[in-house]
This record gives C-alpha cells, sequence and structure tokens, in this order.
C-alpha cells in the first residue's frame, strides 16, 4: 500500500485522478485538495508517499518542488516539466519557478520512457494531444507531419467561458490555436520533426483523435507492428478508429494507411484518462513497481 | 416603413429580433444597441417609430417608460410588464421601476389579445413558457394542470456558467427551478388555474416542448380546432410533435391526447422564435397595421 | 465461482451484461450468443448455473423455459414474466408461451422482493422506466400518477430506424407511446395505482429521467428516507438530480419536492445498467448468495 | 416566372431544394416527385421550364437524358454528369448510362464556371467536399494537398444504417472512406493537382469543415482577396470559422494562414445548402439570368 494524495481535484483531471486512485487496489487516496486550498501549507497533507499534481502551468512548479524537497514521489500534470529545452518553456508558458529541477524530471509517456519514469522522483505527465501523437508517430520516420485533431470540450477544462458554453459548441466544428497551440513544441521535442498541428474543438465531452499525414519510405503498419507488439494498452487495428472505441479506458487505439510515400495514422484516446489522469496511475505503477495496469483494465 | 431600433441586441433574443427586423419588408432596422450601451441617452437614436426592448427585467422598464414619453411604440421582451398584479411581480422580480405604466402595457401573444394589440403603445412580449402553455391549455377548461417543459440552452441566455457548460448539459436532462420558476405566476395570470409547472434543460440548442397534463369535462381536441381554425401560427397535428418541427419558425405546433376525463396537450416552439423574437415582430406587424404574417413566413 | 451465460448479446442491454459478468470476480463468463444463434441448441452451452437472457419478449419464454428445465438459474431482461396476469400480458405483447412458468418467476426489483430473489429460478429483470418508477413511487401512497419521462436512444435499442437516425434525434425532443406504452401495465401492476405514463425521446445516448407527479396525504421525504435507509444502490438527494450524475452505474438518484398535497419526485438512472444490465448482476448475486454489491461498485 | 420540378424530392437534398424553389420569388414549385416515384413517365410532370434531380447516381442520367431531350433545363445533383473523364467516372460510380451527354454537362460551381452556367442546358452541382475544397484551392498554386474534412451526418442521407444510428454517432468522430472517397476524384479534376482526402463523421446534423495543408510560394491571402473580391457568397474572415457560422445559408467562409511556405486553408459551407441544394438554386438563378443571390439571403 501506498498513500497517494491528488492536489488540485476540482478540475476535471485532478477529478477522475481522485476517483482512480480511490478504487486502485494498492494506492490509497489519502488526501484531496481543491485548487483553492493552494495556499494551504502541504505539510498539513499528513505522510503521504506520492502526490498527482494538478494545478495550472506554472502553479505547478513550486508544490512539485515542495513536494520533491519531502521525498515524496510526484506526478505532475501541468506543462511544468515536460519540457526540456527551458528557453522554449518560457517562450510558451511562463518564467520557470524551478528550472533546477528539469533534469530530474522524467517524461511520463510509459510507452517511450518505461524504465526512466521506474526510477523517477518527478515524471511530467504528457499533454493529451502529443500523447496521442508521440504514441501514433514515435516509432516511424519522417521528416515533416500535418497533425489534424479533433477533440471534446472537457480538454478546455472547467472554466465556464464563451468557448464552453454549449449554444458555441453545439452543431459546430471550430479549429483553434492555429499555429501557435503549446502542445506543439512538446510533440516537437519528441519526435523530432517540424509539426504542423491544428486542434479542433468537436461537440462532445471527452475523447480526442488526432489524424497524422506524413511522407515516408517505411512500412508503416509493420514499423507500428513492431513497436507495440508487447503493450498492454496501444492497440493497433484494421480500420478507422471512433473516439468512442476508448471512451472511458487507458487505451490508444491506432490504425495506418499507406499508399506508396504517403501515409496516414490516426490515434484515439479519452483525453481525460490515458491523455492525463489515468496515464498518471499508469505512470505511478510503474514508480512503484506496480504491474503496470493496475487499476486500470 | 416604419424605423425601429433593437436595444439590447447582445443577448441571443435581441440578436435575432434585430436580424428579423432587418429582412422584413416594412421594418426598417435603424438601430441596434448591446446591453452596455444601456446610459447611452435614447435621443442619440434618432427618429424611430417603434422599439424591440430585450434587456432584464428591472433594466427594461425605465427604457420602456423614456420610449413612452416620446411616443415610440414599444414590444418590451422582459418581464417587466407581463403580470397586472404589481404585488405578483415585485414578489417574484424587483421593485417594480414604473407601476404607473402597467396599465398601459397589453399581454402580447396575438392569439389571445390580437385586438388590444393593435391598439397598444405597450406590449410585453410573453414568457417562452407561458407563450406555449397559454396557446396549448387557453381555450380549455381546468381545475389544475402539470406542466413538463423540456427546454433548449439558448433560454439560459448567453452568459457562460457552469449550468451552459457544454459538459454539465452533454449528455444530460436536469430539472431546474422546482416550485419556484418565475413563469409560473405568468401562466396562473394568464390560464385562471393553479399551475404546477417544472422545466427540464435538456442538450440541445433552442426549441422547448411542454407536456400539459390535467383533467377535464371537455372534448378538447375539439376545443382546440374550433379556437385555432384560422391561426396563422397554430398547428393542430394529429399525433405528438417534436421541437424540431418548429425550429427557427414562428410556429406553434399542438397535439392532445385524451382518454375519459384524463387529457395531456404536447406544445412545441422555437423559444427564441415564437417564444421571444418573432413573436415580437408578429405584435409589431399588428400595432402597425401589416399582415400578422408578414416577414414570418 | 459459478459460471454464466449471456444469450442474445448482441444487442445494447446483453453486450453490457456480458461485460459486467465478464469483469466480476464471482461469476465466470462462460458463454455468449447472439441473437441470431437463437436456433443454436441450449445444451451446446456446456455447463452453466446461471443465465442472463437477452431475447424479444415472446422469443426469451421458450429460451427460460428449456434453461429452466435443465436446473439453470435465469434472470430474463425480456417482459415475458414481469407481468403476473396473463391477460395483461397478452393483450399488450403476443400469446404467451409458457404461462405455467409464471408462477415461478420473481420481479427482479432487489430493493422490493429482495428475499424471494434470493430463492428464486427464475427472475425477470423489471423493464427500465417500472425499476425507476417503482423505485420513486413504491414507498408512497397516491391514488393517480403522471409520470413524464425522458430517455437517451439506447432505449430504442440497437436496431437502425428513422427514429433512431441521428438527423431524427439531434436537436430534437418528442414523445412517443403517448397512452400504449408497454411499460405502463407494469408499473400499475407494482405501484397498484393508475398510472399516466409519457416517454421523451431526447439527443442522448443513455439515461432517463422520470419526473413523477400526484398528489398525497404523507411527508414524502421522511417516507422515502425510512424505505431507502439501507438500501445500497439508492441515494436520497436534495436538489434534482440529472441522468448524468448515475451515468455508467447501478445507482438510482431520487428528489422529492412537496407543496402541500402536491408532491413530485424525480428519478434518475442509467437504462443500460440499473434499468437492465447491471440490475440483472444485482439479481444474480442474490439468487448466489454473494453480497448484493459484488461487481458493481 | 419559371416552373420547376424537383425530382427525388424524399431525400435531405431533394426536400430542401423543393423548399427553396417554393419560397423562390422568379420560380414556381411545379411539381415534386419521390423517388419511388422513378418510374412514373415524365410527361406527367406537365409543362416545366426547368428540373432539379435528386436521385442516386446511375438513376440520375437517364432522367436528365429524358428531360433535356424535352427541352427542359437541369441541375443535377447526382455524380453522373460532375466527371468529365468517362473512364475516371465508370471506375468509382457504374456504368454510365448516357456518356454522349457528358460534354454538354457543365461543373456547377458558379464561382468558377459563371458564364458557361448561363449557357448550360445541364449542370452537374458539385459534391459538397468539392465545394467546399475548390472554393478553398482553386485560386491556389501548389503541388499536393491534404484535405481533412469534418461532416455532419445528414451528408449520408436519410437512410437509417448502423452509421447513422445516434449511437454510433453521439460522443464520437470517425474517420471515413480513407484513400477510397469518391468526392477525391473530382476534386482532383477541379484543382488539377494529388489530394490525400479524408473525411471524418462528427455529431451535428448539418454543416462541415474542411482544413485544407499544403506548400505554396504564393501569398495565400492576397490571392484569395483577389479572386473573391466581388463574390457574393463568399467570405473571407481573419480567424477559423466554425460550421455554425454558415448554418442554412448559401454562403462559404474561409480563413487562410501561412507560415513561409506551408499554408492552410479552411473553409465551412453548410453541406445541404452551398453544399447542395441551395447551390442548385444559384445555378438555376444564372441559367435563367436571374440575380445570383435571389431567393438565397
Amino acid at each position: 500500500m501506498a498513500d497517494v494524495a491528488v492536489l488540485g481535484a476540482s478540475g476535471f483531471a485532478g477529478a477522475l485522478a481522485a476517483r482512480l486512485i480511490d478504487r486502485h487496489p494498492f494506492f490509497e487516496l489519502e488526501a484531496v485538495t481543491s485548487r483553492s486550498d493552494a495556499g494551504r501549507r502541504l505539510d498539513e497533507l499528513g505522510a503521504i508517499d506520492a502526490a498527482i499534481v494538478a494545478y495550472p502551468h506554472g502553479a505547478a512548479a513550486p508544490v512539485v518542488a515542495e513536494l520533491h524537497e519531502r521525498g515524496v514521489k510526484v506526478v505532475d500534470l501541468s506543462a511544468d516539466f515536460r519540457l526540456r529545452d527551458l528557453d522554449v518553456y518560457q517562450a510558451h508558458y511562463v518564467e520557470h519557478p524551478h528550472p533546477e529541477l528539469l533534469a530530474e524530471a522524467v517524461y511520463g509517456l510509459p510507452e517511450r520512457y518505461r524504465e526512466q519514469i521506474a526510477q523517477a522522483s518527478i515524471v511530467a505527465c504528457p499533454g493529451c494531444f502529443p500523447t496521442a501523437a508521440v504514441l501514433a508517430l514515435g516509432p516511424l520516420q519522417t521528416e515533416h507531419v500535418v497533425i489534424d485533431a479533433k477533440t471534446g470540450v472537457s480538454g478546455a477544462g472547467r472554466k465556464a467561458t464563451e468557448t464552453t458554453h454549449f449554444v458555441s459548441v453545439d452543431e459546430n466544428v471550430t479549429p483553434y490555436g492555429v499555429g501557435v497551440h503549446r502542445h506543439t513544441p512538446e510533440m516537437e521535442q519528441e519526435l523530432g520533426v517540424a509539426v504542423t498541428f491544428v486542434p479542433h474543438l468537436v461537440p462532445l465531452d471527452q475523447g480526442e483523435l488526432l489524424s497524422c499525414y506524413f511522407e515516408t519510405g517505411e512500412d508503416v503498419v509493420a514499423k507500428l507492428q513492431e513497436a507495440y507488439a508487447d503493450e498492454p494498452f496501444i492497440e493497433l487495428v484494421d480500420r478507422p478508429p471512433g473516439v468512442r472505441d476508448v471512451r472511458e479506458t487507458n487505451f490508444c487505439r491506432i490504425h495506418a494507411w499507406q499508399d506508396g510515400d504517403r501515409a496516414i495514422v490516426f490515434a484515439v484516446i479519452d483525453n481525460l484518462w490515458k491523455g492525463t489522469a489515468s496515464q498518471a496511475v499508469q505512470n505511478l505503477n510503474l514508480m512503484f513497481g506496480r504491474p503496470e495496469t493496475e487499476g486500470l483494465l
């Protein structure tokens, strides 16, 4: 048994993380705080072995730093420790409050960094779009990729805005963040290629589909089969998947199509699950030497 | 030609009213103001013959009063002049800023007060639920009625709140305002019977369905047929209607079912059209001696 | 361990039942058949201890009869054994193929017939609307009740029809089965009062809300609290619930409002879970002496 | 005045075409037939000046041929006369019943073939995706383009199938027709470049968004502004449009983004309006020398 706190559980992702820990056979949900508790001293939390931090970028890093100093293993859901290059982070987000910890943090995509995660004390959970993008394209060679994403509204968070108003979303599809979305540098860091990334808001609550277009000299299906033969949460399928196929699961379902040099890879995940909260639990499983799928099937 | 201003056109209803006036063959859209212009002096508006006022209750009455004083015909979309009993108004809304004008105002349901509206200088456009309820039940005799309404989200207005967040509404149905909704006294004023009214929020943008349950000794279908034989915007149909049947129209579609003393009347309208903005235009047509359907078919 | 077969798992309810049995700690999913296998001899199924039958009414009874003869405990999801009065069944459905078994069957609402279910060899799982209606009103005294239900589309089954076409449902709310819905006699059997029941199709996939209007001399909240103090799957709440609150759970959430003699009770369930498949598992738990909540939390 | 028949008005597109003709100030809706009337002799139609044919591909050509022989001007909504290369047509559809008429037909995109349409006796209304694609990209130079489309369900037609079942579409996004969609050769014919086209089904009833990714040496915004300066139905906008912006209109709204050689053009139309039925009326306006926007604003 290990005692886990979820900090910032008032948002969609934090609330789900708390629920997943609560029903996990090994982890014990020791404490839950909302974002408005942020000022509360962390040492009121009691003795915990690990924490999932669900604060906004910039606000997360100081909390992660304090937990780290106290010897608590941390999975951070924010962007604060995902980008290895400080300048890139600061260009897209804010001044980094704890750059000295960047070297400690491991990028929390288990299918890519399983062994490092098992040894890590700070794991930076990937963004939801980079999770699907890196799973779709990580094993492949290309020089440039167009990633056209379609996402549900929970990805925009719980805040009530004109964008999340039912009447704005209903019967609508809208591109946003064209050319400037913050997940682009994260994809480029992991993929090592130039990415043209455009997310589109569609009228559903959770789930996302990435359609990735690129040129390649490889046999895409063969490379993906080889890479993912033993992965418990990756499903290669022989026809295009829908986001509903993986709703409320930690699975990523992938389909590849190729005609000569032109290839398309489709990937679907639940943005709140594999894209955030259940992937956090997958990381915690690794950090505590548990079976990777524990509490997630 | 008559020159019309729409005041408060930033909300859903005001914006639609402006669009309907703009494409109307007789009325000219002379001016449009948003709610934040409320402080702007009305005499900057220029010479207008009529105005549609789309301000919130309490804020509408002073504007209506000033327009009235200047000889402008007014259709008010707020609740300020709908309730003839000042005490009832003040119990459900705020202190009334211009009670002396209550006697001037006519309740703007053309199917019921056509002649008075034609002579009126102030017309109080009914609430969306009372519009459907009074059309469904006005011609009938009963002592008590249960009105179970299902409404789209635009009825809650353009304001971004937890209630109107896509994720709150999507895949959900929720009752609200149980026992306290402000449209109840308006229905009771017009129907003269006790009303149990419960609206429910459903995941669609516009449209509402009222299911009205009551006991009666009359032949409901016969009474409705008699009452509505010549109405241009009332359609009696022989099976239960869906809200989609009247989407973006000024029609009210009604179906009645009866088994002995027990009866049910279903009525559907578009809450932004017949429930608000197009009904305002129907009223203006009457006030200016135009064909009642002009600009609305 | 007990071996369970799910017969007719190609529909929504049967598929979910198979999934719930598959992940249940005590039951073993021994066999799954689709409806098109109906002709297949049941003795090819191998040795099973229990079966969940998800065939259409009329088609279910012969299968239930054969299983019963072989000593297999059966939970039947169809209407074939819900109505104790053969004439009422035959008036609303078809000629009953096995009326001699009606006396064997127990109505599978655990909150009402827990002890009989534990001893039963045939359990007739209630319809989804009667489940919510009887939970909402069973403990109360009244003489007549209006039940206005709002339901998602999965209740109409997996068959592609004009009714279930996306464009028919989207941005729509429609009453159906007015005065003739087959769940009415089932409600009347259990409640012992006259019921006016109208279901409405709303644009969501699963879940249903019942708004029940009636007159009573009792204190409704007190009676419900007393009846449900120890029920593991009934939640009395102090404000109106939404269907999303119980999505993909076996819970029924209930709220009561009262003003003098007039009362309203709202109840929400997931029509595929508590309304069908998870209630079947709750029944199986009782029939095998397992904890009632096993595999359902 | 000109008398118009709409043949095949039982589908979504034909029904809308009939409605638009019915309210058009110049055209008179002389006759309407459903697809099941297909056998009915056309000469029962009476004297008509023009017809909109809304039959499936293959079934349309013989009807068009007969009307053409009788001197009736025809706008055909099917694919039968869109592809100038008979072999391409026959590779993607069926054996062509009237290849001799291909040379008579004009591709009915007014923004591209306005003058030819004005002289034509047969106009082949473009597919909905090619309409948006050619409007977005027609004025531009490139060598290859990725077109990622998101479309509502009405594009799949009125037929009830597993694909159009509410529960299949709701909370889902699914790619389909990957690499084989029949609109691809139509786009390639008009654009003269290789097209990678993938449509995705999203949970809304009507409307479509195309996101077009390509490389170019031109100034995309400048070229589009130049091309569309005087177009009544093209709106160039400075931020990404949503499909809701053009709902139930004949407008195409376009936004371009460029970073060096990489460009993205977004285009939204209503698939049933500009994508089919209202574009048919726009074509008829041209064929009869009427103002191009008549009956469409």
